[in-house]
């Protein structure tokens, strides 16, 4: 069965492929498995069609015969357990590559989203000036830490899995802020997820999307 | 094996029950398995012996055997797989319930957790006034969808799961915010989590360490 999942119609980050939907195809692409998409508005977002399958009028959703998923953890995970290659089969590293998509999601995320989301709508504001280094500092704090547990290591704990394709994924959210610069080994880091075949097929697969987007 | 949890040795809510070690106690309790705490002062949590436990400084952690976790939703997941009781048998059921579990922490929690940071640390400052309606503009966006799914269901999806465990104790976080007042299916929806035995127990537990801290 041919699982369908949801992606923006019109990508509001210009091609970047910083959109959810973007770890889901990767996801996808580590295990071999087909896709279909279907692209939506933002007004289409919001419609009951829609919210019956994402409470929360996001993407990325997944459909797979009666199964509805909505959120790009749940969604990862599902795919992790139904195909092999994206959590280890040791039970406790298993669990470890769980806890680390749960720290990319709950602990890494939102300071960068909550950076990326004042640069968006408070920019104007007459405190944006002295409110973005209180957001800097606390992505960096983060960065910190996560810089100083991955060390020289390729991975975030042995063998690529799910965990690094959230936290690659988390971190690019940070292109362009200037911050990651200062953090080689996240650099290297994710220039190696961003290296892997599968990514680049996935990133090829939405950068189409965007051109046909920006040409229609 | 008795598992150890860590949890903040003076609690910043004064006995409310509302950090993050709450979860796993109450998971803990719904599944019946003892466990011992170990408490932290603010200072041991950012010491290198911590560290080497929870990369990012923070509590709960989880230590069993060699296998350490430190991200609330990975350790609840862990407990939900070893043990009977938090998630559904049915595959698909189970994969929605931990879908639940990704939103409540990546979807619902990060604006709660906005407000009420910024409640303590943006208090003094000039844009106060005017940026608290946009945070709980943001929070009201996320309860507004949230009751409107749960409608007057019991739980999120059948039967009591780690998804409510979850949802229940992000949802408490607003206690004292005055925003929940407006969702009588959320406030009866956190009662019933509330209500259940099994949280009752970790309250008590939890409620002990505050009255140890606060009365040496």
């Amino acid at each position: 069965m041919i699982p369908t999942i949801t992606a923006f119609e019109s990508s509001p980050d210009r091609g970047r492929g910083l959109a959810r939907d973007m770890r889901v195809r990767w996801a996808l692409e580590e295990v071999g498995q087909p896709y279909d998409v279907r692209l939506l508005s933002f007004a289409a977002m919001k419609e009951p069609a829609h919210l019956a399958l994402h409470p929360f009028g996001q993407i990325p959703t997944w459909e797979e015969g009666e199964l509805v998923l909505f959120e790009s953890g749940g969604i990862i995970l599902h795919i992790a357990e139904q195909h092999a290659g994206l959590l280890p089969d040791d039970a406790n590293a298993r669990a470890r590559a769980i806890t680390w998509m749960f720290a990319a999601l709950n602990t890494v995320e939102p300071p960068i989203v909550d950076r990326s989301m004042a640069t968006i709508l408070e920019r104007d504001k007459s405190w944006y000036a002295e409110r973005l280094p209180m957001l800097d500092k606390q992505v960096r704090a983060r960065l910190d830490q996560l810089s100083a547990r991955l060390g020289d290591g390729e991975w975030l704990d042995g063998a690529f899995s799910a965990a690094d394709l959230m936290m690659v994924t988390v971190l690019r959210r940070l292109n362009g802020s200037g911050l990651l610069e200062d953090y080689p080994n996240l650099c290297a880091y994710i220039a190696r997820g961003e290296a892997r075949p599968a990514y680049q097929r996935a990133f090829a697969d939405k950068l189409a999307v965007f051109a046909a987007s920006a040409s229609g």
